[in-house]
């Protein structure tokens, strides 16, 4: 019985086996929570630190035109006054009179999600709309912006007043102080992962939208003539980590973004969408910013931001390039995409039973062996923890001892262990332990001296 | 002339390099920075990421009893009322009634810096404080709250107040989540990274304090008898850490924090301090904290947090003991550590000329090989591209064809690249490189069929 990633209730399923395992559980929850914040507890925090390293090798180790940075989180608030984030950057937002409900204006009108110079061109007409819970009349719609304010220092005045980075930016901020410290010739690009907040008013699905969350960004400078080529280019590297994420195509929609339903200073835009089981919504963004962002940055600063060739002679403003991706959204599709129920042997011959297994890529598995001894008999557990130790000197090692070794590997399944190594009483005679495969559930005899080379071969 | 960790233009020296080379520069620089935040360039980034990843093998990765969480900056604002922060983690302040300036109390009276439970039974008496600027008057003192305030959902009321964290706290809140949910036995530790934030009054000293930091903090949950073992076994593994970090002892206090300066509900704190050219002050923190954390919130959340040892039947609120770095403080120190300046030979023989180098440990080199072809030509180039591509798969390489070659092993030293890799007019002869190891600056000739072996043997 397999299940399709769009099956209505995959998506419960998979929250209450990750809150159960300890991946995902509510944020704040001996208090009862806090408006639809997450924690990611030991496996959930094992995976976002692999998925963050693995974006690190494809999007910038493995390349040669790419650099890191770590901006600040908060920043001085002239940045979002020239990037258009704090007159723009709104939701808008309506009140039923009747039963005081407050609304999204664009969710009524079933509209897309509001990003900064979206939709501005495009007053949201709800003349005609009624309250979608009691039917009652509906306020005017006002504008809510989207980011977090805060003060530094201790007086609570306006001068002082800074804001959450609701995106990175800091990439257009340092880019000359980049490209020259590092000594770049364009094309290259900036990355960064980092947190970002945004005071979404209907935060939801899950880990879909949070009010916290993680970016992994990248802006890439080109010459204003080179961007076609870029925007390929970053397309096609998309595609592959989505790829080596073990990310169907078949879920995938690349949804061109018309003209007048970009962003004002986008000359082109794919939304990356993908089927979750609550909809077809958007997973990455790929954009052509044209130079707006330096441009911008430039004018509010005083600064220069242009740039010379050194072969040409020409001096202009870097167009951009920006394929930007959350990470709570790369682990949902990456959940979902792993997620599988099947039918499984039990012990006796002829017998199975339902299995659930995460089918993670083997190398983002939050744990990669599991070193499971047969029974709590001493000697077994002496020479586990041998092994466990050896083991972990190249490997993330689970070590569990307790309950019957059928209920260990259904749980090491739900985690995503791509291998379990068993000790038994032969292993003692034979030098030898039992690994089983997690997705063939095969089981094969290795002998201890060679366990670590036939793991390493596996990964 | 070697430089002394405490020179005191040695800083100085070393902000001015990291600035140059894109290490680290002021936040918001452009628009003339932002109240002592700092950027994190192209080589600051990775070796805040490298340093990242080696604290999390050391201290969670290699060791059988510690899993990962990654809980949010954002929480129910119940857990800094529990913790006592909302009242306690204050600075106590007061202003010149001449000059208007704002001063901290505890910096008149030049005493240690205020915790939260820190200081709170010694009220500060500076009735015969002047005002060290002009001489002053002051005010009576006034009691600032450290944490971030902002508000969720889009209207500032006074319910939806929440705090950006100053600590991790989730290891407490989350407790008995994960120690059910990853089926642990005491004694076992909880380990997070992330961003915290306090609103400190007079930040400085580089990014020794900031407003904005990334922590990296454990608690370790144990027995009430067995927090005595538990605490010398973190000092260890605390000084082990440091001394891979190449830190050397001669710069390092263990300051043992006697009764009525520690917490309140301390029973043992050990400061890890640090001989900066600033003086000695606070690098890491060691403390017992009993069982505080727990009890205050289970009293606050109405929750159980006790455990029920499986063997002994005994139920008990597990004590703690935490261990707590900053990631810009070990930064700091690592490249203090590593700054040298020394007489270097020149092209011309028996000349030398200075010569600054960042002698970084290998582990955590933000550029581990530098590919340098010795001149543009198009062979030369085309070779050294394609040894670059090599290394590549392995190692974090830099390309670098401009500037003369001593200039470019000059940057390379810099950035503290352990190995620069040379190709000339002879290498497409010989199919062999020269390889310059930055700290001796010898250099070997290797052939490129064995050079991924060379260099990884050398890592």
């Amino acid at each position: 019985m397999p299940t399709e990633t769009n099956e209505p209730n995959k998506l419960d399923k998979l929250i209450a086996l990750c809150k159960q395992r300890g991946i995902i559980y509510p944020g704040s929850e001996i208090y009862g929570g806090l408006a639809n914040s997450w924690h990611f507890g030991p496996y959930g925090a094992m995976l976002k630190n692999k998925i963050r390293q693995a974006w690190l090798k494809h999007f910038v180790f493995s390349r040669s035109d790419m650099v890191m940075l770590d901006s600040a989180v908060i920043m001085n608030p002239k940045i979002w006054e020239a990037s258009g984030h704090l007159q723009n950057f709104t939701d808008s937002l309506v009140d039923c009179k009747k039963c005081q409900k407050r609304f999204r204006a664009d969710h009524l009108l079933e509209a897309k999600s509001l990003e900064p110079g979206y939709s501005k061109e495009k007053p949201i007409d709800l003349s005609q709309a009624r309250c979608p819970e009691c039917g009652g009349e509906l306020t005017d719609v006002r504008q809510f912006n989207l980011m977090f304010k805060t003060h530094i220092g201790p007086v609570e005045q306006e001068e002082a007043e800074v804001y959450l980075r609701p995106e990175m930016a800091g990439m257009f901020i340092d880019f000359k102080i980049i490209q020259q410290a590092a000594r770049r010739k364009l094309p290259f690009g900036i990355a960064q992962i980092g947190k970002a907040f945004r005071n979404e008013i209907t935060p939801g699905n899950w880990i879909f939208r949070t009010r916290e969350f993680e970016l992994m960004e990248l802006e890439y400078f080109v010459h204003p003539n080179e961007w076609p080529k870029a925007f390929t280019m970053w397309l096609e590297s998309m595609k592959a980590w989505l790829k080596s994420l073990g990310v169907k195509d078949s879920n995938l929609v690349f949804q061109e973004i018309g003209d007048g339903e970009r962003a004002h200073y986008s000359k082109r835009t794919v939304d990356i969408e993908y089927q979750y089981p609550f909809g077809q919504k958007e997973l990455y963004g790929l954009a052509y910013r044209t130079d707006y962002d330096l441009t911008q940055q430039a004018k509010f600063s005083g600064q220069d931001l242009s740039y010379t060739d050194p072969v040409t002679g020409e001096t202009f403003v870097p167009h951009v390039v920006e394929p930007s991706m959350g990470l709570e959204r790369t682990l949902l599709v990456v959940l979902l995409e792993a997620y599988h129920e099947e039918e499984a042997p039990t012990a006796k011959v002829g017998e199975t039973e339902m299995r659930v297994v995460l089918k993670l890529p083997k190398h983002l598995a939050p744990v990669e062996v599991a070193v499971l001894p047969l029974s709590k008999n001493e000697q077994l557990s002496e020479l586990s923890q041998t092994v466990a130790e050896l083991l972990r000197a190249q490997f993330i090692v689970e070590y569990d001892a307790t309950q019957s070794i059928g209920r260990r590997y259904r749980r090491q399944d739900e985690i995503g262990t791509p291998y379990c190594v068993t000790i038994d009483f032969d292993t003692a005679q034979d030098n030898a332990v039992t690994v089983r495969d997690r997705d063939t559930m095969k089981q094969e005899r290795v002998s201890i001296p060679e366990l670590m080379a036939y793991l390493t071969a596996k990964f």
